[in-house]
């Protein structure tokens, strides 16, 4: 079959509308009808040319939600017409992480999806019959797509596409970072150093868990607004402080119960450790930081008791637990309409990035 | 009344064997007779000027065992012939680090512990009139002692002193570290850098509560054979093996589940961390670093799913849990007869000091 896709050719150059031919899916895959995908930074990055991994030609894409249209041999969990989110983080259920029940790092499929492959190592995207890689296991910046079964989360049908494809990357990052990688307890005080969209979905999902004080942290006066309307209790400019961390366990009695560094800033990421209260704070590193980039403190903070740790995709199972965030957005619990600013047609994805790239918008959203 | 002591007078001198005044129990203190004491690193760090929160003069000394000889007012949880340990981490079970259930570190009296002084900010050690101080609120390099009830673990009275004063430290910060700090689970893979008396207080643990692998990592190999009795079960030197974390992952199948850093060396830190599996490896610094230093990594070993954390005092409680490590100790399941190394008289106690720096003990004791 045909598909419209937005094709990286190369780093450092604009996507480009193309038909590209598609495979139907094998066995263990399901061919899925995206309805609508966010621009992530991951993408930009990608395209930057800065990822070491980053792989050409290639269809990016990855935070996306769409309907089933065709099911390989052997698939059981999803069926044509269902509502579905594409992961980039599977879940098999049987390999050695999945059967861990210490993470949500499922390592089936990592070293084809790594390649740009499918499982099989081979892609279902060509042009003039020349293969076009997949990303991230999803490429949600075409129409269709195929992926395997074991990244596929089976959603309400009821959840809107322009929403919930959020749910695909950036909400299940922010919230799942506090709700599946640090299980806060209501009560807790929380500082969230960043306010862009991951530092927001931590905020909400904060509250959603009854935090007491939820401190965001950001040199952009111009976020403390949405934060607050996003549950942000007190907000610090360190611009207007001397001193960030001082500021911090002033304002918590000795330190925060939790902090999240959701910027991708090592100087930040050392803060927002240092920053928690001695005896059991713990800091959780959501950013990324740039390629051999370091982050160091004094083994000291350790040893009297706070915690460094880090999430990747919200420690959210991608089957199990994406679903639950969907319910919570329709439920009210958590809010992302506010979170969309752009919406964009296929033809125009290229505007996306400029807008993140002069951090204009919070999440761009193409509808096909 | 009268008390031996052996002073420190000032910091790189040898101690010196003195007859001190000590004044009785005020109210919620103890008068103990201490039996006998372990000499420690933390001694032989401060005697040698090198910590920075070094006071002087001083009766150091905290790895002690002994018995209640009297009780100021008011004291309820201990009476006259108990059998004690002193706590240099006290356990109030009313501030707010005792109140969390997160921590160990008891913070109630640590300004004037830090001082020298009881928590009335006096000392009860003096000298012709003139104050000498107390020692990490325990100073069992003396014959009779006043602490505050919260810093008294009571113990059954069959166990010998001799061998009990080792767990007032040492074998509480080995042992706990696996049972308190890590909670470590039966089946899990465990590396533990450096074969000191810490080292070896962390194998028995792991082996205690039925841990898989153990690999001990050391530069030296005559450490190797009493590791093994004590529960090794891999040796690993790092002069041997090309890299030290690809030795450990290759032996793991992708990594330990916990390490120990148990030297205080910054390097060594960061390849503990580096060798536990992916996902949920969880590396405990017990070391002390040298003051300055730091500890360093790419923030990516965290978002992939590892933890850096700390363990003080093994993170036990002194009231509620040294009793237990007594008792474990008492029942066979822990061993120390063979860790003390060396039997002192006071008059002697610099030959310890001596031994420690040549690095030919595991563990000094002093018999009063």
């Amino acid at each position: 079959m045909k598909t419209r896709a937005a094709v990286a050719w190369q780093a450092g150059q604009p996507l480009s509308i193309e038909t590209l031919d598609l495979a139907g899916p094998r066995a263990g895959e399901v061919l899925i009808e995206v309805k609508a995908t966010g621009i992530c930074h991951t993408d930009y990055y990608t395209l930057s040319g800065a990822d070491p991994e980053g792989i050409f030609p290639a269809v990016l894409g990855h935070e996306g939600a769409g309907v089933v249209v065709d099911v390989g041999p052997g698939v059981t969990s999803v069926r044509k017409d269902d509502h579905v989110i594409p992961l980039y983080t599977p879940e098999c259920r049987h390999c050695k992480f999945c059967l861990s029940r210490k993470t949500n790092l499922c390592q089936l499929i990592r070293g084809t999806q790594g390649k740009g492959l499918m499982p099989d190592a081979s892609s279902r995207f060509s042009l003039d019959g020349k293969p076009v890689f997949h990303y991230m296991g999803t490429s949600t910046f075409s129409n269709y797509i195929v992926v395997p079964e074991i990244a596929v989360a089976k959603v309400r049908p009821d959840a809107p596409f322009d929403k919930i494809c959020y749910i695909g990357c950036g909400v299940t990052t922010g919230v799942g970072a506090v709700i599946f990688t640090a299980k806060m307890e209501a009560g807790a005080n929380v500082v969230v150093f960043g306010l862009g969209g991951i530092g927001l979905n931590v905020i909400q999902a904060a509250k959603m868990v009854g935090a007491d004080k939820i401190i965001g942290v950001d040199i952009n006066p111009a976020r403390e607004a949405m934060a607050r309307q996003f549950g942000m209790t007190h907000f610090i400019n360190p611009k207007e402080v001397e001193n960030v961390v001082d500021a911090i366990v002033q304002l918590t009695d000795g330190g925060a119960d939790y902090s999240f560094e959701c910027v991708g800033n090592t100087t930040l990421m050392r803060q927002a450790l240092e920053c928690t209260h001695k005896g059991w704070g713990r800091s959780i590193i959501i950013g990324v930081a740039e390629a051999g980039a370091e982050i160091s403190t004094r083994p000291f903070q350790l040893v009297t008791g706070r915690k460094w740790e880090g999430s990747a995709f919200g420690g959210a199972r991608g089957r199990t637990d994406v679903p639950k965030i969907v319910d919570w957005y329709m439920e009210g619990k958590l809010r992302i309409d506010e979170l969309i600013t752009h919406r964009l047609k296929l033809e125009d994805i290229n505007e996306g990035f400029d807008l993140m790239k002069r951090g204009e918008s919070i999440r761009s959203v193409v509808l096909y």
